[in-house]
């Protein structure tokens, strides 16, 4: 059993501590609810500046922050570092490696991980980046293969560990291909003056016809220039069909020979078990109405990434962004004090505010709802925004001094291998329980 | 074979980029020498400030710097990351595991390594704290007792898991038990509200007579006064001579029941094989002249910790602390230009610019060679001393907004268990050789 204190209020249990749980448990700060957060971690995670932790540009710790924090000044919310099992819907109650517990209502705000697509060697070869644990284990593999590259004697050697291929022409991809282009350019060549930095080579792999095609055809042109110019071959309506650890193999036959394979190709929804009434979509994501209500349950909701919402407007689901699960845990939090009351629930409505993507230094692109730039004030844009929802000041002035230092240095502080990556490693860091069943 | 590029100079080859070697590396840029250094890490460690990274009050990236970076404007210095094996003084040749390589000069600056003086049981269930992974780990551990804490439902259970016994009361145990003490005041009661924090005690154990023994008596008297008012116990003329995890058994008999054993007690010289001519002392510290040659060579030094020189100022070797380790450092790299010019040598005089220790907020102690003080002057003291030797300026810029923080915040930013810590472990991250034999 997870010991809380009996509340006569209604119980939510939120699990997951990304976006959409942040924003619904604070938003349920001083109803009538008694709120219960289950997280796998003790810290919420910025997803969008991963690659610059990934890259040196970052220290990992400014762009986490702990949980318990952010709930200390909310009476009614308690947190619990837990993994949920499954879930028992009849009886109201989810099961979890530190035990039970009830709800009254359930929100499911488990985002997403890394699909490869059941593509086993892939899995067990590549770099996902959905962690912060992946993020340092993708940095020190970077450092690692420069170190490598140095003690090989033959060229060919030397070229496989400094080629990296991008697998995904996301926002994650084209940010991780353009911050790598950085080291190349401004860090690795002093770093290593015995290595002919030259034949690094940065493969980015998209299996659309374009890259970042979500956003505008004008914010993929654009990128897609940057990039060139930066030196990163962009291979579109490409995909890597097997990779092991050496070769990638290509749908379009060709075989790229490399070390560092970055997968950042696909996400699924992150659910546990039990949903066995739910619908799921592609992806995983399982299905909600208008009101996020899995259907089915009468007191299960879902947000965010892990959430499909089937519209006219959006007949693949909402996009797995911020935006949508911070827009969908306000219109829940109110929708589960209206339930409470009997009163009439609000339908969710997705507002827009457009995505961005940055390249490098003074490079980046902006879509918004009326207007799209590109350029050194989209990169600026870009900046400011990911500051403003960056968790907690001091991580905002640290990334800030970070931001300013590596702007004028051309430097990136943070290239350590803390803990080297094991390849072909039998234990994965994250999957390690933090406690034993109580 | 290590592959760097022929010189008509002589290779110096230093092992270990600590404050002595990276110093030694410094004096020697632009000299005619060829210098190579070898560490097991890409990162310098300044490991001053380590305990302030177990207690969540800085971030790790934020002690550490890229040791190719501070050589990068270096022509004649190379870095490898490499473990050192053993030397062969016969032909002059080092083994490593990237290989073998020849050397003119040899340096050992390899500094210390936690000693828990042959008790298996002790080192296998208690926490040391030299290196980054290793803060890390107390970090977690740590965090995760009181998140543990909290999934018990005996009082005696969450006691243990409250319960900090710091082995050692010289400068580090002093400063881990403040900074625990901090943590207890201003940051825990929030984030546990479910436990009575009160029940959490943090104990000090030193085997001497008095904590600081090496400073003096009016630093040790106001240490000890400070840690009382901060509500930890100090438990002087006393040791623990057996830990299993559960219990912590004491010399004078009493025994303690925790879950959190951080071992400061003591450091052993960290020395490779075959140096079969050299004597050592305790805690195999090398025996050195006063020009630091290892006794029964002529090529090959010691430096700092790793090094004893006896003399009748310092008939146990000077300190280790890194004012010898830099001093030793200067002196050398004049020694090692004036033998290759045939000029006369220079005997190494230490110069004691005094030591220091803060216990907390507001509260340090300083004992310079002619004034000894304590207090608010002494912590702002010992802040700037550690700002100034820490390495890099991004570094200094991102400790200097932690401390501001901390300070005015009461908070300390960076607790969070990123990689959880786990008990009776079986890898030794720290001991995983970064690359393959090539």
């Amino acid at each position: 059993m997870i010991d809380i204190p009996d509340s006569s209020f209604p119980r939510v249990v939120i699990v997951g501590g990304g976006f959409g749980g942040i924003q619904l448990a604070k938003s349920l700060r001083d109803k009538e609810v008694q709120v219960l957060m289950l997280d796998k971690h003790n810290y919420h995670t910025f997803q969008p500046l991963l690659y610059q932790v990934a890259t040196g540009g970052l220290e990992p710790d400014s762009i986490a922050f702990p949980l318990r924090k952010i709930f200390k000044q909310h009476k009614n919310v308690f947190f619990r570092v837990a993994n949920v099992e499954k879930v028992n819907a009849e009886t109201n109650t989810i099961l979890t490696n530190i035990g039970a517990v009830q709800y009254d209502f359930l929100v499911i705000a488990t985002g997403s991980t890394t699909n490869f697509f059941g593509n086993e060697m892939i899995e067990n070869h590549s770099m996902p980046m959905k962690s912060i644990p992946e993020a340092l284990n993708l940095r020190s593999l970077i450092l690692q293969s420069f170190e490598e590259a140095l003690l090989k004697d033959s060229i060919n050697a030397q070229e496989a560990l400094m080629n990296f291929v991008i697998v995904g022409g996301g926002p994650t991809g084209v940010e991780t291909a353009g911050a790598l282009a950085e080291l190349k350019m401004h860090v690795l060549p002093s770093d290593y003056p015995d290595l002919d930095l030259r034949r690094m080579q940065i493969n980015l792999v998209e299996s659309n016809e374009r890259i970042l095609s979500s956003m505008s055809v004008q914010a993929s042109e654009m990128s897609n220039a940057f990039l060139k110019e930066m030196g990163v071959v962009i291979r579109t309506n490409d995909a890597v069909v097997s990779y092991d650890g050496h070769n990638a193999v290509l749908r379009s036959g060709k075989t790229l020979e490399t070390a560092n394979l970055i997968w950042t190709a696909g996400v699924k929804a992150a659910v546990f078990e039990g949903l066995d009434k739910a619908e799921f979509i592609r992806g995983g994501r399982v299905k909600v109405d208008t009101y996020n209500l899995v259907t089915g349950y009468d007191n299960i909701y879902a947000i965010g990434d892990v959430a499909a919402m089937i519209t006219v407007e959006y007949p693949n689901a909402h996009p797995g962004v911020a935006q949508v699960a911070l827009q969908q845990a306000k219109n829940l939090s109110k929708n589960i004090i209206n339930k409470i009351n009997n009163r009439k629930l609000k339908e969710f409505k997705y507002f827009d505010m457009g995505s961005m993507a940055t390249v490098g230094r003074n490079k980046a692109v902006v879509d918004l709802p009326y207007i799209r730039f590109q350029g050194f004030f989209a990169w600026f844009v870009w900046m400011f925004l990911h500051l403003l929802f960056l968790v907690g000041f001091r991580n905002k002035m640290v990334v800030l001094i970070n931001w300013i230092w590596n702007y004028f240095s051309y430097d990136r502080g943070t290239r350590l291998i803390i803990r080297p990556y094991r390849k072909n490693k039998i234990i994965k860091e994250e999957e390690i329980e933090l406690s034993t069943k109580s």
